[in-house]
């Protein structure tokens, strides 16, 4: 049923154990086109950047690619020029049993940072991944890819160009060191449309800005994040008209977006997914500034955790944020309800129903400034007991 | 015992249970000098400034002062109009009790954001306050200011001036919303040296900036921080001799600097205070924002936690920090444990040592960037589960 689903004509993918993370499960994950497709990528903006990013974006310069492998486990990051020859060679090592050229296959890693990759385990992963690939393969990649992901992320579009129908299937993987710097995870985009890969590669940085460059989970940059789109063109369309080229890009846009919120809501430890909306603010930087201060500020955070209309820290991150504001004119839902009107608070009674709709597991903040015409949203989830369990606990 | 150290001459002080913090706890505090001082404020550079921010800095415009009533409970920000009035109306409470005028009352509230100060009560504590003033009562300020620290943060230095000897007592309270812009909590200075007016303000501000301006909590800036010093001249000592201003801005660095580790240590939720050390920075500026970045990573703070050296956390942070820096060249160290050297990690052995050093309450983590000369260090603390709980249920 879900194999059927996130099937996309020309791409086939398989998962395997090749013992990189703990326990007995899927670590390694292979997709590949049946002919060459279109491609591009968009990478961290960390300035520690992994041997697997480095290596991607060279692979990427043609526009071209036939395969991408990614291993959970190790992130192959702060490992030196062991790392670039490590990712190197696991390329190498798929072309070879695909027979297919090394240039045409992108690596991405994803884990523990500052270990080498235990080339034995890549080795003998490659070819049981050559050997499963199939059709129905999609999620397996997805799961294989998870570190501290409670569930694999997969989403679909279907689309029409020029008559011809298409599909775009996008996995990812998020959970922690999430913030809108780039890509900010894994993802990998799949897509059988016909597309020139300049074109494919525009519409991959619009649609990365308005998704995943709008989620935060703790405000850190991973150094490997990575999201990569293969076109295969199975889909025979001539050239994309002005108004195919639209609905391709509102289509990875939803599946982009479907990815980034299940990211935020799979953050690690969240339970509550929670748009920030900031509105009027002075300048489109202000009002960039202000959501990402606001949602990431761990003493807001931990109030949404604890359903704590506490609007007193939305006004102090508001305020360290460096934006224009003046505290008078500040108006603050929860939801359709508001709390504070012109810097003021509304009071006990008004503050109960907004703590009860803080009971459920989302809900939109949202901040009028007042100050311009800029507006500005970013996903977040609360900071809780369990984001501390999981990452005081990570590597032991 | 207590009492006798934390006396300066010149100086009453004393503190009742005015009904605002939750617990029939003391809440309020009044210090007063027996005659005008000299007298300097630092303020928070949040844009939402709490209305005895506002007050206090209006009243210190003139450079000289005679009181400081501070509460919990209640921080009397984001208030309007009606918080100013209150702050204004408390000043004039403990004027006409003292029999001072109101312009010489300095005011200072920490708690909630956002709810009205509950003026009945204060206006019943302020008789209480002046009836028990007594120059013991410095110790019962320090307690009555608390709100989630778990101890009173007390400090005091003895130096001569021309022969003539003086003591310098600071108080102040901590625990949340710690970040290092400007004064980031509430701290008191009492001293009997004499001094100018102008010459204390910059003896303050220099102080600051090393010592409240180097540490973090949880990177949020608090409405209402401030730091007040009040000098009474009772040491009698002549013009201060370029010696003399010496030891007493060493004297103050020394109690600030105190006070600053005692509120890191004291960090809510904090079981680890540790100093980021950041080397041979290419700017100051890169200096201070490697350093501001490290500290306040919740993925580096929570492995602090865990004891666990993960030093691609670190390397992380300094990566999306906006530093000039080249992976490889960059060293970090756990106090003497060389961790990675030149971007590479020492392997398991080394971090084993690490770990056992990480066991400890206090350690330095040392970043030597080796881009240029620049120097800083910041203190911070671990983020704990402790952390949540108190800010997930600190209104309820």
């Amino acid at each position: 049923m879900e194999t059927e689903t996130y099937r996309v004509p020309g791409f086939k993918a398989s998962a395997a154990i090749a013992g990189l993370k703990k326990g007995n499960v899927l670590d390694v994950g292979l997709i590949v086109s049946e002919i060459e497709a279109s491609a591009a990528g968009v990478f961290t903006t960390n300035k520690v950047r992994a041997a697997p990013v480095i290596l991607s974006e060279r692979h990427l310069q043609k526009g071209k690619a036939r395969a991408i492998i990614v291993n959970a486990g190790n992130a192959n990051a702060c490992t030196g020029a062991r790392g670039l020859d490590d990712a190197l060679t696991t390329a190498e090592l798929v072309a070879e049993a695909l027979g297919i050229n090394s240039g045409d296959v992108l690596v991405a890693s994803t884990g523990v940072i500052g270990q080498p990759l235990n080339m034995d385990r890549i080795e003998k992963a490659v070819p049981v991944l050559a050997g499963n690939l199939s059709s129905k393969g999609i999620p397996l990649t997805a799961r294989a890819m998870m570190t501290t992901d409670s569930f694999p992320k997969m989403s679909r579009f279907d689309g029409q160009a020029g008559g011809r129908p298409y599909r775009i299937v996008g996995v990812a993987k998020g959970a922690g060191m999430i913030m809108p710097q780039m890509a900010t995870m894994l993802c990998f985009l799949l897509t059988d449309i016909r597309i020139e890969p300049r074109d494919l590669r525009r519409a991959l940085v619009s649609s990365t800005e308005v998704t995943f460059n709008r989620i935060t989970v703790d405000g850190d940059t991973s150094t490997n994040d990575t999201a990569l789109i293969l076109a295969n063109g199975l889909a025979g369309n001539r050239s994309l008209s002005e108004e195919d080229t639209d609905l391709f890009s509102k289509g990875l846009r939803q599946v982009m977006g479907d990815l980034a919120q299940m990211i935020v809501r799979d953050g690690e430890g969240a339970t509550k997914l929670v748009r920030v909306e900031i509105k009027n603010a002075a300048s489109s930087l202000d009002a960039r500034n202000a959501a990402r201060t606001v949602a990431n500020s761990s003493l807001v955070k931990t109030a949404i955790y604890g359903q704590d209309p506490n609007w007193g820290r939305i006004m102090a991150a508001l305020g360290r944020s460096g934006i224009d504001m003046i505290e008078e004119r500040v108006d603050i839902w929860i939801d359709q309800v508001r709390i504070v009107g012109r810097g003021l608070g509304k009071g006990p009674e008004v503050e109960k129903q907004a703590s009860d709709i803080m009971t459920g597991k989302e809900f939109t903040l949202t901040i009028d400034l007042h100050q311009g015409g800029h507006h500005d949203s970013i996903l977040t989830c609360d900071l809780t007991h369990e984001y501390i369990t999981i990452n005081a606990d990570y590597r032991t």
